[in-house]
């Protein structure tokens, strides 16, 4: 029985915390990774060009959707944000599961390209919690704050395009509902190889 | 958020493990039930009528055909077997998951009647192991054994009906399989009652 590898896009509002559920499962399992996404904006604080990101510049990232090079890629406030084909082949013959972080647009692109993509949608408790997370961050302007609680509560209401939803209450519990999605996502029948004697 | 119960069919092969690893999760959980079927077939050592099996006379069973009284039924060898709606019914308003021990032929019809029904295919890990168990079972002549094997073997051809496939190597792993199909479709977003504030 071979395992065939996955790929899973977890789709949040920012805030809700879903990096840390994915990196909390991540140091429990090694047959996880993530993709590293391509992005104009600049680097944060601490952010490495390769690991977290791809930074790249306006104009090297309009060069490589000229030439075709992403899977998706989409505007998100002022900047670019992108997943590269070169990105998801090498990890495709890792025989690891790969889990991108999207938003709802990039979720709808892969999911054309690749339409056996698992999709999982991660909530916040409350919007209130999800308010106070942002705010406990400090990274951004009250104007960038309220603009992301509009755009959230917009994205919400698409959840129910993905296959499954995961209120973020507690990280544990979180990383647990992703760990079961993604053992019971590989028994669906048709990923289970036989080979009867 | 509420929990919607969930109606999961297990099929399996006779000699595979089934009820075995049913048996132990239900002992981890106190959420899940199993559903009693309705049987022609005599009472085998230490089975008791309506926990077991509602045993029937062919009689009696035939009469709850004609009103209309079963989800399911099906001939299976010499009797037959069948669900009773008022065994669904009874389960329903529980809020506990019910599961169905059923064949091919049942999952078919349930799911006609119950499309959202999660159905979930268990194989053994070989057919000689198969053909291991039966025999140490010791209940049966070698002529039903070899009957048993052969429709074990028609029966897996049509695994790929069901949503999920566990290859039952051993009773905890498979226990566990079962536990995360159940955890994540609960996850499904369909099944996700969400009251933003």
């Amino acid at each position: 029985m071979n395992k065939k590898p996955l790929i899973i896009v977890v789709s949040a509002p920012s805030g809700v915390g879903k990096t840390t559920v994915i990196q909390y499962l991540m140091k429990q399992r090694n047959d996880l990774v993530i993709s590293t996404s391509a992005t104009t904006r600049p680097p944060r604080r601490g952010e490495q060009n390769g690991i977290d990101y791809y930074f790249l510049s306006k104009e090297a990232f309009e060069e490589k959707i000229k030439n075709n090079e992403f899977v998706e890629y989409a505007q998100v406030h002022d900047d670019l944000y992108g997943t590269l084909y070169s990105e998801i082949e090498k990890h495709f013959h890792s025989g690891k599961d790969l889990i991108l972080e999207l938003d709802v647009q990039g979720m709808r692109s892969i999911k054309s390209k690749f339409p056996h993509v698992i999709t999982i949608f991660m909530m916040p408790p409350s919007l209130k919690e999800m308010e106070f997370r942002l705010k406990n961050r400090g990274t951004e302007s009250e104007e960038k704050i309220q603009k992301r609680l509009k755009r959230a509560l917009e994205e919400m209401k698409l959840r129910t395009e993905f296959d499954y939803t995961i209120v973020n209450y507690e990280v544990e519990q979180s990383a647990n509902d992703l760990n079961s999605i993604i053992h019971a996502e590989h028994l669906k029948s048709h990923r289970v190889e036989i080979h009867l004697e």
